[in-house]
């Protein structure tokens, strides 16, 4: 994976970003956002799949099924504007409307995002008030306080940022994300927003899901998918480099830089899980296809037996094992293998003489990896895990509605 | 549901049972227990569908494909004889096939069941040694010791009984359960024993299968499906009754009291859950179908977000709403309605002005009911869950292998 820079939504051309306290926070924090980009750029965007989806997912989706060029999002942290029923569509619209009105866009230019308390109303006088302090606070220097006011429980800002040299010219992307899966009291969601000044086709919708999939959602906390769930990416083309005309080889480096950048971005969210004290990549392959490799892995990885082992520094290879076993993919245990880092613990579905000193200094380690071989096929996937500690009770048990 | 007394696994007419200390658990307690059936009886089972299927699990069901009648069961606790390949398959045959010699008996006409540390050979000197005497310490009076013997790491022994008045005579249900799940580090394992002198017709697996269903498939303490799992009825006909001989209305009431005998016995393993502090049922109504009821209720009991929320207390009606869209069940926001006992929180996908001072003291009971109507259909599910606490954590990663 290359270096990833911090640079953040405005290091790519042509965008800039801001941050306001609209005192829609309670601590009184930066909490209103807004990404800007002065030429028009194409959107792709990836949503929550909960059946329950906030107001600004549905209002965003539903200016993304119209058009796809888009010039701003907005975004309040504090309050996730979901299970609000039509009053907080209405306020979704209205944050749009008021944002293009002071931006003077036209109408459906502008996407929504919240992120916070969930079931309450927005306080809509506040942002009004907040918008046109956010729209004259725009500023290329603002990665760093986008990234800030788009937070909730994080106690990092997530950014990220990493140029490609191609034969047509550099091209560059930044981003920035929030929170993970669900992480706190009421708190819902993963917010992600990248940018780029690299033109891209119509269709790399498609690829830029793959990357998600890759990415975003192959992290997980605590396994809970929210209501508000979202990552978009802004393409503004300010680089004058068209996807479609680089080479083959050249079209791979780009690719791979912007999922180098993703998973930087999504990795922060694991290392800054609430009450982790563990990153741990759980790998498996020999499977038969990359669903059923990102099936067993989601499974192991979500696991509460192997997150408070992963806790307890214990290389605990029964959980792992029977865990993969409960994922609902098929698979003969007789032909399980199981490696933390390159140690064997398990051999042919039976254990193996492990060295018991190199497990239990892994185990120690912040960072390691677990592969797990199901020996069926070629397919393989990773998921990125945190282990479940006191803190996370603490923090999930603690705060009262 | 009809009271049940503490009548154990031999309160039936025509079962016995023993336990001995066999030296398999370091504790040094009682780890091998035998139920016996002087009078051949009928076998019901129903077992885990983990991929990674332990010996005895394995073991049992090679002997039921070939018959289902069965004398006996012999289960040792401390070690669940899981991913010990071939070795622990002939350690299982040996178990049952000393048992048989024992207890002359025809070949398999024994079954054999296993909980406790995954991936250790059984110590068979100890098994092999101990048998004898288990089998010569076989009583009426041994309901507990039984109970007690099959148990790891639960806290309190699980025994019910219950009776029915019959046009016929008197029929009996008796039972003994352990654990929940993968409740401990390394542990594996729900095992549950039921008996009856109830003569029982041979197409009875599929009833059984739905009570197992709505009793102990209806539980959760972490989510994790073990290697061991196994239930088991054994029907010896000893009463003289015969299930079919029966009137519509005494059959439903044989039928009730056998659920509420396993019902009462899985619930005995959620207030036994690991650091669990309460027990909540989640009810999901208005479903299209039961499986889509009882796939939304096991999401919502499986969340730790939830979870965290039943132990602090939290009526944090957000992450039930949240959990409910995540569990993979199509289903329209806006019909959503939630209940805590009969106080509204949601109607219609929105918030109600809840009576907060009656929500608060709700969930501080130490057994509440929250309902979910997703306002579709006809069908309903219920799933009992606990509360995830510091205990849970710390249980589960201060053992340290």
């Amino acid at each position: 994976m290359r270096q990833i820079e911090n640079g953040g939504v405005c290091f790519p051309k042509g965008f800039t970003a801001a941050g306001v306290k609209a005192g829609i926070k309670v601590s009184g924090n930066s909490d209103l956002a807004l990404l800007y980009s002065k030429e028009p750029a194409k959107c792709f965007a990836v949503f929550t799949k909960n059946q329950v989806q906030a107001a600004p997912v549905l209002y965003d989706k539903e200016v993304l099924s119209g058009n796809n060029i888009i010039s701003a999002v907005v975004i309040n942290s504090g309050n996730a504007n979901a299970c609000t029923g039509d009053q907080g569509y209405a306020d979704a619209v209205s944050m749009a409307e008021l944002t293009e009105r002071e931006l003077s866009l036209r109408r459906y230019s502008v996407l929504v995002g919240s992120t916070g308390v969930i079931g309450r109303k927005l306080p809509m006088e506040k942002i009004t008030a907040a918008i046109p302090e956010l729209v004259k606070n725009l500023s290329t220097e603002n990665s760093e306080l986008f990234a800030k006011s788009i937070c909730t429980t994080d106690t990092i800002i997530k950014t990220g940022s990493v140029s490609v040299q191609t034969s047509m010219g550099e091209i560059r992307f930044g981003g920035s994300c929030k929170g993970s899966g669900m992480i706190h009291p009421d708190m819902a969601t993963m917010l992600a927003y990248i940018t780029t000044d690299l033109r891209l086709p119509e269709d790399f919708l498609a690829e830029f899901k793959d990357l998600v999939n890759e990415s975003f959602n192959a992290i997980t906390v605590d396994g809970d998918m929210s209501t508000n769930d979202t990552c978009i990416l802004l393409a503004n083309g300010q680089s004058a480099v068209f996807l479609n005309d680089l080479s083959i080889s050249e079209r791979a480096d780009v690719r791979s830089a912007l999922f180098d950048l993703m998973k930087h971005l999504a990795l922060q969210i694991v290392i800054d899980g609430e009450g982790a004290t563990k990153k741990v990549e759980i790998e498996v392959c020999g499977a038969r296809n990359k669903t059923e490799a990102m099936q067993v892995a989601k499974s192991i990885a979500t696991s509460n037996l192997v997150k408070c082992a992963f806790f307890g520094e214990d290389p605990n290879w029964g959980r792992i094992v029977s865990s993969a076993g409960a994922s609902g993919v098929v698979f003969p245990a007789d032909k399980l293998s199981l490696y933390f880092e390159d140690v064997p613990v398990v051999k042919g579905g039976v254990p193996v003489e492990a060295a018991l000193d190199k497990l239990a200094e892994i185990v120690k380690r912040k960072e390691y990896k677990i592969s797990l071989d199901l020996g069926l096929g070629p397919a393989m996937a990773s998921v990125f895990t945190s282990d479940l500690s006191y803190d996370y009770v603490k923090i999930n048990a603690e705060y009262t509605t």
